[in-house]
């Protein structure tokens, strides 16, 4: 990180107060040099990403800014749960209006160090800038995995099954509940499920404990970060085949179910909100069973919902009468 | 880079259009996938560096976004030089503003693909975001250096000599220059050396060139970029030394000399200003003339400066009759 000379400067303090203690990886010398020094292991690739998050465009400004921080980690985490590989640190770039109080920083190294802790993924360096704008957090992850072994987007094959882990649309529901305060009561959606749809948005629950199983079973992955119908779209043109999706097999939460059963056309949020987190893997049937029991035993669901077939990057999701579903907005996009 | 789903969406249009044709490293996947795959050099270290550039705050909204963008990644470059380390590729995360222009944007890309090309650091991922704020450039560089071989900040050592590349001041004065019309009139400044002062704040010149060189013979080493003054200090305080520099014997270019023998106490603006991106080294003073002899052959001039000597981070700038300069803001900081 770029420090401040005199001990007492603000960008000093900073990094000195809450930064430094995240920094316990020896290459990130204390967050006292210019950059990291990174020794790779031996025989593995470096799987590297970035994502940023801004507020008031990827969350909200009153946000609590300890889940700030660990969903500006997590959304790169849950890109490297996807390419198979696992977290070895990352480096924050943080652009700070002034009016950010010490509060907020300080509740925002909180939330992250406890990330750290348990994604073991350390920090390594970064940077710290004035902004006259919003509070925007930029996250580059870096992670390992065997050499020639990323699982990529592109690997999916006509006859493969699709899987998601956990359940979808989840932190899209979330999102609408904050924006239209009387759907929860509509819906006679419980307060539990309400709070537990919009934890969901706040903070993403990636699936790295998957990444070494994903590795050694899925053709193909992604995360589903722009909603399942976009990110399937997008796997299956790197790919150069189609998919057809039963709408019936989406996994959904109880608080999803809820809403569903009383605003049927929600269906459209839950497969094309963003904000997902999970992993769309495909792989070979015969793979299935054995894929889904491991993934249970390290305490993640995983459903098949659907099938790759030939084509040219077509995505159908069908209803129970076989009838595809025409979505208005097949993705989620601030652009 | 996250892209969207259909294809004239707007984010999927800019990553093709603008971004693509600088990803020609095979592990960025064309920019086709969430993660980009990077097989480190055996025996080499990875050196991980992070700085972002902020419009308003780093550069003038109105300066030319070829050079914007040349900045952005001159300013990590210039780490990797310091540290030893060869380039090897970067992240880009790029924060836009609904307003921002197609030109502005074909620009952006068109002066980062030069210098993709002259500095042979390829794209390899990145993040585009919406923001309601300025333009945030975020770069995460990616260099290499023999295992165990990055050099620190903490290498000083009392008795080793302190050199700098280049001319220091430059940018601060063009920086000056921009900001206080009259200056370059009220100075008897020609238009070519106060034009050449103002490209020194638009467009750093990074070292890299020096790089193996330095990682050869340097003690310690420290980019320029918040001041000659700070940055020497914070190396000094890195490496539990102290240092005496004489202000005499610091490189400037003509302009400032011309600028200096009118406005004698710009001297703090020149000592302590930021944005010069020249490389501080230290190293013994049997290795100065080889190391002095081989930069030159690689176009770099270097200046010898100061010394090393024991003490606990201070550091003294003498003028000729030996007095310490007062200096009352010792590094530049945006905090």
């Amino acid at each position: 990180m770029r420090e401040d000379e005199t001990a007492a400067s603000g960008e000093d303090r900073l990094i000195a107060r809450y930064f430094r203690p995240l920094a316990r990886d020896p290459g990130a010398f204390a967050l006292d040099d210019d950059a990291a020094a990174l020794t790779p292991p031996a025989g593995y690739d470096l799987v590297l990403t970035a994502d940023a998050i801004v507020a008031g465009i990827h969350f909200f400004p009153e946000d609590p800014s300890d889940k700030v921080a660990r969903k500006a980690l997590r959304v790169n985490l849950s890109d490297l749960a996807a390419k198979g590989a696992r977290p070895l640190g990352f480096l924050l770039t943080l652009a700070l209006p002034r009016q950010v109080a010490d509060t907020w920083l300080a509740g925002f190294a909180s939330g992250l160090g406890a990330d750290v802790e348990l994604f073991g993924c350390p920090l390594l360096g970064g940077d710290t800038v004035r902004t006259s704008g919003p509070v925007t957090i930029s996250i580059t992850a870096v992670g390992a995995v065997p050499h020639g072994g990323m699982l990529r987007r592109s690997g999916a094959q006509a006859g493969d099954r699709i899987l998601v882990t956990g359940t979808i649309g989840d932190a899209a529901l979330g999102l609408l509940l904050r924006r239209d305060r009387a759907l929860a009561e509509r819906c006679g959606l419980a307060p539990g499920l309400r709070d537990r749809l919009v934890e969901r948005y706040l903070l993403p629950e990636p699936r790295n404990v998957l990444a070494q199983l994903l590795g050694a079973h899925a053709s193909a992955a992604i995360d589903v970060s722009d909603g399942l119908a976009g990110d399937l779209a997008k796997l299956c043109r790197s790919s150069g085949v189609a998919a057809e999706v039963e709408i019936a097999g989406v996994p959904l939460s109880e608080g999803a179910r809820t809403i569903l059963s009383r605003e049927p056309a929600l269906i459209e949020t839950i497969v094309t909100g963003g904000d997902d987190y999970e992993v769309l893997a495909t792989m070979s049937g015969g793979r299935i069973d054995g894929f889904r029991r491991q993934a249970s035993a390290l305490g993640v669901a995983v459903t098949e919902i659907g099938k790759i077939i030939v084509g040219k990057g077509e995505t159908r999701f069908l209803d129970a009468a076989g009838r595809p579903l025409l979505l208005a907005h097949p993705s989620f996009s601030h652009f």
